[in-house]
């Protein structure tokens, strides 16, 4: 049997949390506490942690991906968004924890009502952004409560059995994927600091790291990076923070060269060192966490709070970066068309299961030879589940895909030369007027976006409503950004780029984003249509006065025929229809075979 | 011969500027002062000032309507944007002040570059908005300058014959058009403060002011307000700053009741004694000036900053005031269309300017019999003049109608029951094919807008683009926002709301708003479509789930058909033209009659 990336166990469950947290009051009891904030979170306030970091998970039994937990002496609450209220329910022990929404009590208004005057209230530092400390700090100052930084996470000291730290092997990422040298990358941001009379910048995000030296590693699942910390000196070699026992030879070289290696350990030392010589420093507040900013200020360093310089010229990808993108989108469009097929051919003769699609899918991508992980947890949703917009596929909750139902599936993966992101709904057996006449208006509104022409200083806020218009107009919308911006063997979500209410950054050629449009009808359907789309270089428009950026298609797969309802669609939109799945035939029908190339013939006939 | 609100006489001019500016320096050496600040602005900081206040003007001979000046001991600077750099090269005197383009160079920079160590710098604070006041000061404090307040404006000193204060009467403005009743409004914006904890807020909008009162005025031209401060208290009657004696009866009977009526002078002690009794006071720093928020904090008053509470209630028009708008888009789109006919009749007998069609088309408005004034002055542009955004014809730059040109007339008039703004553009004799694809993108983008649908929360920000993306595709745009909130017989430029890049207030309906997309070929021609539209409240739409707004156009005026290239439009927008088309024939042909008449008809026939 194949072993998956993917698991589908369920995580979480109530059996432990009241023993746990009772063991956790002793704890602070000791430690003179009255409470302790518990985030989902790690050092680096990465999207996924290792198991080492799942600290909510263990002590509560909730396993979704985002929350926060406090625990005070006779209370406790946890604090989650509207994708878990069900979820939670099953997962954490009521009687000792009480779920809330978040978005209608905030951690910090829950607090300030349980707390008593001068209570000593628990928080890691290192879990602890910036940002949301100084917030949690405001609100205990108006109960002449006192927020304490605990020096070691007293849930490591009762987790008996917790997680080593992760310290998985750190490769090079190879200049013919990276096409830069880290030296290059390295001038550059330098340059960048001493433009902004500033003498250091705290690298603190995994990928930032990983981006500027040109390695990579495998510490966390789904995002190919290790945890570390580096210091960018403007006028000095990079410090990085990381064992060269856990180097590759090719690495340890390579890190020697241009970087100055230092133990973990060591960083809050270097940290001091900054203040001690009167250091202008760069921080990102949304990256950093408190106990850096902390140390930089007792030592009294000059802070100065601003974006990672790094995450800009990361998200401009370069030719070798663009290449690799191309070159991962022709394999996994294989893969997944493959995947489709299978779909397409087996629905009839055996029940399909949302666990069993995800997995076929994973081993076609594996059958590559080249996958190095997925790049998220396949969210792979029939009939109701597909309405759910984060679902993640567990045994409790897998669901076989039913005739006269639509299936959703939103998937990537992590090849060595670009990461993939990809969502495509299918009809399973015939598909009804109401399903075809959905899917129909979340293409129109997928096409209206990646055909646009926009000058340069164009922002994410300004496209998103292209997605959305053919939707607005059949009174229909979506509760979801349009578009996130994707690494190049990095993180699946990756900014500074984005396509929603909120997205400031203008665009710039090189920046890859995803344009995914969707429709959920509560209880019965999820339509979602997804490709990633790479910014091009502006382009002179025959009788034209501004050069225009648009957007190239990445992403190679077939939208489902059967769920088009070509009436609804204009000749413009059809056009562009026929000349993708063209593109998707030239580029992908070559590599197949036998009932799988006919299929993509078929799956990709123009429409009239 | 009818008298014109709009005049055309060259207003500015270099014969004085080198004598006053002498004069002035006289004044400032009396004064200990080694420079002197002269903005182009009243004391509540409006868009259109009376000629009391044309201090720039009288001082440089610079008549454009946005600019400062900077006089120092041996230096003086002026600085304009864009608009006026040519304009400017002809109005001011440069062997005594130097025009500077404001985007390159900043007051604030010019200053620090230009003053000496310990430099006492003047300005009125009375006609300084605290946020540019507060950037003037951290200036100067780099160079250990002083900023100095003003007591008296130096200029009003020298300037012998300076026109009065204004002082026009002040009426009512009545229930019928108003919708709702002072008392109710009044109550409307005390519940407001006092949800928010707030015991005053200073009106200093004059806008404001009238809506809240149902009072208007006629001290600035355009602008139908008159120049008073209020204060409004959240627990007692607001307090007027307005002489008695300047009110009409019903004015002083309604006014006597609802406030506490005050003279002028009595602001400042009245401010004062909001301090005195430690109250929280809200001011808006963007129309506040320097000198109330100095009065307030020397009075130990706590101020919060924050937006006009009055802006948005004013900004959602009620049944009234919509139902006057409409009367008011009826009335005014008789008289263009009557215009518009007489430019299609006289243009091939007699030869017009761009003055003689603006000073025909305010007597078409004034043969109503309703005009108040003119919303703002008309922008008369033909030929290359069209292409100037903001182009003021005078008797220096006017010029004839040719055939083969364009020409482009944007124009508002003043009406007791509303405010409009609307611009058409004209071909003058046969239009080439460029001007007439360039039309028709800017059509399709104005169709684009108007026909959008969307849902709560929706801001201008996310429209904005609407307006653009069919330019964008043929490699054009345009280099202003794509709209403005109007008043109700009030200001023709009026917030919160707008749509541009920056408008980030939240869409609600009853809010008008101008949909004025543009092309502008240099030394060529302009092209700008401009309706008003009122946003609806949110509809059902069937098989959808969430209500959505809409705009429902208020301006009636057909758009040239001789420059529509219909093959350059869908199905769907030559639906959208024919409709509009249709209602303004149904809504204005019937007041009119023979050759204007038969004019209409022509003008709004189906395109095939």
């Amino acid at each position: 049997m194949t072993t998956h990336f993917q698991t589908y166990q369920n995580r979480g469950g109530p059996t432990y949390t009241k023993e746990r947290i009772t063991k956790l009051r002793a704890e602070l009891k000791k430690r003179k506490l009255n409470g302790f904030i518990v985030p989902l979170a790690d050092e680096h306030l990465n999207e996924y942690i290792s198991s080492h970091d799942e600290r909510l998970l263990w002590l509560t039994g909730f396993s979704g991906s985002a929350g926060i937990a406090i625990i005070l002496e006779q209370k406790a609450a946890i604090f989650i968004d509207g994708r878990y209220t069900l979820q939670i329910q099953t997962e954490v022990d009521q009687s000792i924890i009480t779920p809330l929404p978040i978005m209608e009590t905030s951690p910090s208004n829950w607090l300030q009502q349980h707390i008593k005057k001068g209570a000593r209230i628990g928080l890691d530092p290192h879990l602890q952004a910036v940002s949301s400390f100084e917030t949690f700090n405001e609100t205990l100052e108006k109960k002449a409560a006192k927020l304490i930084s605990v020096k070691t996470n007293p849930i490591d000291t009762i987790w008996e059995d917790q997680p080593k730290r992760p310290q998985a092997p750190v490769n090079s990422h190879p200049k013919k994927y990276a096409g830069k040298t880290a030296d290059e990358k390295i001038k550059e941001i330098q340059d960048h600091l001493k433009e902004k009379q500033i003498d250091a910048f705290i690298v603190t995000a995994p990928e930032s790291v990983c981006w500027l030296l040109n390695i990579r590693g495998s510490d966390v699942p789904r995002t190919p990076i290790m945890l570390a910390h580096a210091i960018i000196h403007a006028r000095a070699k990079p410090e990085l923070f990381l064992d060269k026992e856990r180097m590759s030879t090719r690495a340890k070289d390579q890190l020697s060269q241009i970087t100055k290696l230092q133990l973990p350990q060591k960083f809050d030392e270097a940290l001091s060192a900054l203040g001690a010589r009167f250091k202008k420093v760069l921080i990102d507040p949304k990256r950093t966490n408190s106990a850096i900013y902390q140390t930089l200020r007792t030592a009294r360093a000059e802070i100065v709070r601003g974006q990672d310089p790094i995450a800009l010229p990361k998200a401009k990808k370069n030719k070798a970066e663009i290449e690799g993108m191309k070159t991962a989108h022709e394999r996994d469009g294989i893969a997944i068309c493959q995947f489709l097929h299978w779909l397409s051919e087996t629905q009839e003769k055996t029940t399909i299961t949302e666990i069993s699609a995800a997995q076929t899918l994973e081993e076609y991508r594996r059958a590559t030879g080249a996958l190095k992980d997925i790049s998220f947890e396949t969210i792979s949703g029939a009939g109701p589940n597909g309405a759910i917009v984060h679902y993640r596929v567990s045994e409790a909750t897998n669901r076989s895909l039913k005739s006269g139902e639509l299936y959703l599936v939103d998937s990537g993966a992590q090849y060595q030369d670009g990461t993939t992101d990809i969502t495509r709904t299918i009809a399973i057996g015939e598909p009804t007027k109401p399903m075809r006449k959905h899917y129909t208006l979340v293409l129109k509104a997928h096409i209206n976006l990646t055909t646009a022409y926009f000058p340069k200083g164009t922002r994410g806020v300004d496209l998103d409503p292209l997605a959305r218009t053919p939707l607005w107009r059949a009174g229909l919308d979506f509760n979801h950004g349009t578009g996130h911006g994707v690494g190049s063997f990095l993180a699946v979500h990756e900014g500074p780029q984005g396509i929603s209410r909120r997205a400031m950054v203008p665009f710039e050629p090189g920046m890859v984003l995803s344009n995914e449009p969707g429709y959920y009808r509560e209880g019965a359907y999820g339509i979602r249509l997804e490709n990633l789309e790479l910014i091009t270089e502006p382009e002179e428009i025959s009788g034209g006065e501004h050069p225009m950026m648009h957007f190239e298609t990445l992403t190679l797969a077939p939208f489902d025929q059967n769920l088009i309802e070509s009436e609804l669609l204009t000749k413009t939109e059809i056009k562009w229809l026929n000349a993708y799945h063209r593109t998707v035939w030239k580029t992908i029908g070559k590599h197949l075979k036998g009932a799988q190339k006919s299929w993509l013939k078929e799956a990709t006939t123009p429409l009239k």
